[in-house]
């Protein structure tokens, strides 16, 4: 039994996600800090933080004596690949033309981990996609980093706004590149023994 | 020059795809007939479909005295196919159920086809996606088709919304699947001396 969902994240794109799905959640970000190797292949680097963050969100409200027995609790990360390399947020406007440039008319990789706690059991794993991009011009790399919308997305680039048209080809879980691959959150809810049908209000 | 894009689909599903790429452009829905032999092979269909329904738009215009030299006039259709069989819209929930059954824990096939007028010149093709479906229990189908969603959908799902959860895989252009490739409309815009910097507005 599930009375309680929390999304252990304040992106606004996962939220978007789990308001497709039609779920009832809360959302309590985490405050886990972020200090895994780089260097960890990147499949274990993601569901490592997912799992980080989710579990400080299970200790943090566990410490105030809530029970979260039927409470399931999401923790997810998502990072960009390329060429072995973890490409995250740009620091800049400069290194988000850079990052465009070099994704331009080549393939990259997105891969998210997912941690699902429900009470003391919990599932993690990661899905990886992957992103062929066309050729995009100097022109255009600067036009759609001076709107602003790299800011803040691992790759320099939001597939689900006006970078949508960059991707002329992927090979995986679409939502993967948003944040959250849903059809592998849906296969680990059947894991801990939750319906999909039993949580989501359509 | 392009002074006026103009959408012959009534479709909210395209019309999002063009806000999200930031183009300023109206919706003037096709009247053509789909008269297309269904036996036609789908990349064919569909082309020919976005054709004629760009092309009827372009007649109309043009019988009312409108010169459409600067004009980019945008036809679409969308077809889901599995097993060599093209399937179109839900006639009612029992065959959406069916259609859902029958694509649950296998491939199908999204083509959609997309035609571009500019002035007398014109640029047509068809790009397809492969969609996975993870295995969807009955009373998911049954709890899905009766929220009212499969309703006008080829192939009875809409995976930007609830039906997100079902493609556990995808191998082409996610929006293909939404029902405008967005990466081959900039690329077939470039082939008409179209810029897409001049267009967009961000």
């Amino acid at each position: 039994m599930v009375d309680r969902i929390i999304l252990a994240s304040a992106s606004p794109r996962r939220k978007e996600i789990l308001e497709m799905l039609k779920l009832r959640f809360e959302v309590i970000p985490s405050e886990a800090e972020e200090n895994i190797d780089m260097e960890t292949a990147p499949g274990k680097y993601v569901t490592e933080l997912a799992l980080m963050k989710a579990k400080e969100v299970k200790d943090r409200l566990e410490a105030r004596g809530e029970d979260l027995s039927h409470t399931v609790i999401i923790g997810c990360d998502t990072v960009v690949c390329y060429d072995g390399m973890i490409i995250g947020k740009p620091p800049d406007d400069v290194h988000a033309a850079l990052t465009l440039g070099v994704l331009s008319d080549s393939w990259h990789s997105v891969y998210s981990g997912l941690a699902l706690w429900h009470g003391d059991v919990c599932e993690a794993g990661a899905e990886r996609t992957d992103v062929k991009f066309r050729e995009i011009s100097e022109r255009e790399i600067w036009k759609y980093v001076e709107s602003g919308e790299p800011r803040g997305k691992a790759g320099s680039y939001a597939i689900q706004l006006a970078g949508a048209s960059f991707a002329e080809r992927i090979e995986g879980d679409f939502y993967n590149i948003v944040g959250l691959p849903v059809s592998l959150f849906v296969r680990m809810l059947k894991k801990l023994g939750i319906d999909i049908c039993d949580i989501a209000e359509y």
